[in-house]
């Protein structure tokens, strides 16, 4: 096994680079598919810079090795970099150029710039391009050069693929794929191309375990008119997955075939793609023959809006994960065994794997006792795990995947005495919360417009919280889907409507540093009236610890919004309880 | 005196199209600035088809003629084209094709259309082009052929300007052009040409009398790095005037020679303009030779941010005109006299005519009882002038000009017994009025984010109403200004921030057809908070009437923002009403 240090990897790069012409090399975070995890197989600026975080840029030059970061990994990165010959170049920080700038001011006219063109999106690519036009810079987009340097690369994941049956999707195969072909129609398209995982998964009604915490496949598409060609591992599935697929004229070929296939389009066809989901590569060689129609992605709408068949299931996942969650919070406010983060996001994951057609956790748990929470990003290793006390806040957010839909929840827990800070923070957030869930709105209404909903009682105070207030949830998908999104800030794309059927989280929070964080999230539904105007309908069905709650920092229509979820979780969760739990729920959802 | 009819008129100006080879001519309703209200020179479009409404188009073709006007004026448009030959053409209405869709579909290929390009905002003209590309069409934009055939035209208005002294501008002409000429250089422009008559007159600290209810006059500029050119009628400006502005630069032009002007610029200068703001001939003149720099223009956020002396100022107008109101509101509820709508609103305007500094209305005043206040633009006529009884409600949407800045207010007056669905509609808007007024939210915060506070409760109940919340006010200027505006629909342009120093108005309503309209409106002045964030601090100074509020609608907080404003109403106000109308303020202020 070979051991190479940093500098050895870095100067085998140079010495590739120099071999293919190239004097300034890039290396991405991203898999090829725009996927939130990556698997080993992808982690190249990892095995070339040593910097184990889940965001960053490596680049290389001639003369130079520099990598972007942003501030929740300075301190980790810097650790991760000594010795290495590589520069930390903090994202964000007065004076540090973005890795566009620095190549602006810093390359020769006519330089190659290379990098592995299906690890950047096309939009991004794009961006690039334009700040570097003046440069007359050429991009070597196809050049997987850690590839070639990398001698122990593990391979691309190739899990199992399994059928999602039409009892949980709602919808088949056929009736999706012919949905998706009239959008082709009407944009003049003769060909669909595909590389977001979720949305193949979507499509195909198929289920993998090739990106930590998604349930999605490796894999692209093309489709036309009247047939489909799905690009995967061949030996993922199993006869009667190809036979079905075959059946809905949908053909298997090689995972690495895509971009020939691509590129060998009929010339003067059309293909749809979007810039912001689909890598450079791929625009590249669908541009080769076939002339390229930029489109946001059908799919990710269709995907978004849930089906009858869906919207039952994903109740009867939040009863399941209500009962798992609950049960967790009164072993955690009751026990007496010694507790620490790490060991309470396995006890919380022993209670859900309690429950029938749990499949996994839906993203990595953050379990934040104290100061820690008040870092947004936070999640526990063998060396920051802390020892949870008898006094204070424990901010839980955590997910699971059920055959029945995708979980998102967090709950802070008191877990003894607070300071009144911690007090009235906790009821400012709350109030936000049951704001937002409340919102009656008409159709059109985006995020935009909802977010003041969460945020008004803590900007009241002067306080805010720096994320958003809410982002889709796919079902048993990924728990981060778009389009819909609730912020107050309109930036670039101005956030799509909340429309009847989307599950959109609501979690406004509040971190203090040093101190505590706090964040309330529960899942929504959005519905439609009688009347024509939209409603939540709240999924997640776990109490808020009313030792957190001052009411002095609630109105009475809060307190009432309050005490009416609690009789609901009450309700709908003490039948999955035992006499001693049960007993306590009453109390703990006591109208106040 | 000629009194052609209309038809005779189409006449004349179908000979005047043929001799200039036009086969398609446009009559628009807008003035050469785009103002709000148009005087008698330029009613082109009433002269030529007696349609005398305030919105609507003439096209006139060599073998038809049609007029198109929104719903607001169906009824009083299909009376007035009576006899005419011109065909109504209902915009909005279902198969009703826009004047860009009608002229695609009928003008032959090579067609020549033609308007006056002074009556064209280069924006809309862009957008006419753009869906007549296809058609290979001319446009002769310099055709006033209208004027050729209007032998009786009212002369443009030359009403003599004053100099507003910064006492109450609170910034000299000088150091507003030297903001501005820092803004053309930040853009690289050499000129800067404007025709927004507020703009002029806020940039030279002068005002007139030409435009109707704004307190504006005719004119164009070109400015330079160094100087200005005013083109404008000579005689409105005396002789201390023309003194002053020779003093800071600014030198008077003939108002006909600005278009020469413009076309005459160095050939390789650069001229920024605003093509949302000045008229598609000024775009083409300035184009000849210059090179144009479309931008936003950077007088309209200046404009809509008032400096200190401003705001004080504004202040005092508030309360000038809150006791006129006051008083009003008053003799209203308690007169023995009969009273028509108009007959009121004389009323309103002798009280405010008391008021020291006061120099006219702000805005056609709506008085609207009943079921007339569910039509959102009604102004009473002789013809649908009403009697007001002792029962239902008064909608009373006014404003006036002071010295000391511009006002505009809306209350809704009880004059009697209330249905309960009055009474309901009038308590769900002012909780509306009370929350938006109350809003606290950081810098970066837009309208549309704030739109919602002002719906929601009336949302929550399935009611709504069709138009924006709130609008920017200028100091003793066009009582409706840009940018600030507050509305959900993220359409087109997606809305400024809301700026510390800005007026905007808070109105939401609630109209049943039929029945009644309820408005309540306040200005409010945008400031800052020590913490950095924004509020609004509520300039308006007028009692909400407490005979319409059902406590049953309000939260606890709404009540007590309502007897907070109450009780600062009585305390500003009172100081200025006789013992019979404080001993009544007392009472119509009350906590409840």
């Amino acid at each position: 096994m070979e051991t190479l240090s940093v500098k050895d990897r870095i100067n085998s790069l140079r010495n590739v680079m120099n071999s293919h012409g190239i004097q300034a090399y890039i290396v991405c975070t991203e898999d090829f598919h725009g996927s939130e995890y990556v698997g080993g197989y992808f982690k190249a600026r990892e095995y070339l810079s040593g910097f184990t975080g889940s965001a960053g840029t490596l680049l290389v030059t001639e003369e130079n090795a520099l990598l972007w970061t942003d501030g929740r990994y300075f301190i980790q990165a810097a650790e991760q970099l000594k010795g290495s010959s590589i520069a930390l170049m903090k994202s964000g920080e007065k004076d540090v150029p973005t890795l566009a700038e620095y190549l602006g001011k810093n390359l020769a006219e006519g330089s190659v710039v290379g990098f592995d063109g299906r690890t950047v999106s096309t939009k991004m690519f794009w961006q690039l391009a334009k700040k570097l036009a003046a440069k007359k810079v050429t991009f070597a987009v196809d050049s997987d050069l850690a590839g070639l340097v990398w001698e122990s690369r593990p391979p691309l994941s190739a899990e199992p693929v399994w059928e999602l049956s039409t009892e949980f999707s709602g919808e088949t195969r056929a009736e999706k794929l012919s949905r998706v072909r009239a959008k082709m129609s009407e944009n003049n398209a003769d060909f669909l191309a595909l590389s977001a995982l979720d949305e193949i998964a979507w499509l195909l009604n198929l289920r993998g375990n090739d990106v930590l915490f998604n349930p999605v496949f490796l894999s692209y598409m093309i489709i036309d008119k009247n047939k489909a060609q799905l690009f995967a591992k061949k030996e993922i599935f199993d006869e009667n997955i190809v036979k079905a697929l075959a059946e809905d004229n949908v053909e298997i070929k090689d995972y690495d075939s895509f971009y020939n296939a691509l590129e060998s389009l009929e010339s003067g066809s059309a293909v749809m793609l979007d810039p912001a989901k689909v890598n450079c590569l791929i625009t590249r060689s669908a541009a080769k023959n076939a002339s390229v129609i930029e489109r946001e992605s059908p799919i990710m709408l269709m995907k978004s809006v849930k089906n009858p068949v869906e919207q039952e299931n994903i109740r009867r996942a939040h009863i399941k994960d209500g009962a798992a969650v609950t049960k967790f919070m009164y072993w955690l406010k009751y026990t007496d065994e010694k507790i620490t983060e790490i060991s309470a996001a396995e006890k919380l994951e022993e209670f859900r794997k309690m429950q029938s057609g749990y499949l996994g956790q839906s993203f990595e748990p953050i379990m934040a006792y104290g100061a820690n929470a008040a870092i947004v990003h936070y999640s526990a290793t063998e060396e920051t795990n802390t020892t949870i006390e008898r006094r204070g806040l424990l901010l839980s957010d955590t997910g699971g995947h059920y055959l029945e839909g995708t979980t998102d929840i967090t709950r802070t827990y008191v877990l003894g005495e607070l300071t009144d800070e911690e007090k009235r923070g906790f009821t400012l957030v709350l109030a936000g919360h049951l704001d937002l869930a409340a919102a009656v709105f008409p159709k059109g209404t985006r995020g935009a417009n909802l977010d003041i909903l969460a945020r008004e009682p803590l900007w009241r105070e002067g306080l805010d919280f720096n994320h958003g207030t809410g982002h889709g949830v796919g079902y048993l998908l990924n728990v981060h889907e778009g389009p819909n999104r609730i912020h107050w800030r309109l930036k670039g794309n101005v956030g799509s409507e909340i429309l009847p059927g989307t599950v959109t989280s609501d979690e406004p929070g509040l971190y203090i540093e040093g101190k505590f964080g706090i964040r309330h999230e529960s899942l929504v539904l959005c519905r439609e009236r009688e009347d024509g105007f939209l409603y939540f309908d709240t999924l997640t069905l776990v109490p808020f610890d009313l030792d957190g709650v001052d009411k002095r920092y609630l109105s009475d229509r809060e307190i009432k919004l309050l005490n009416a979820y609690h009789e609901r979780v009450y309700k709908e969760i003490a039948p999955y309880l035992d006499e001693k739990e049960k007993e306590w729920l009453k109390t703990a959802t006591r109208a106040i």
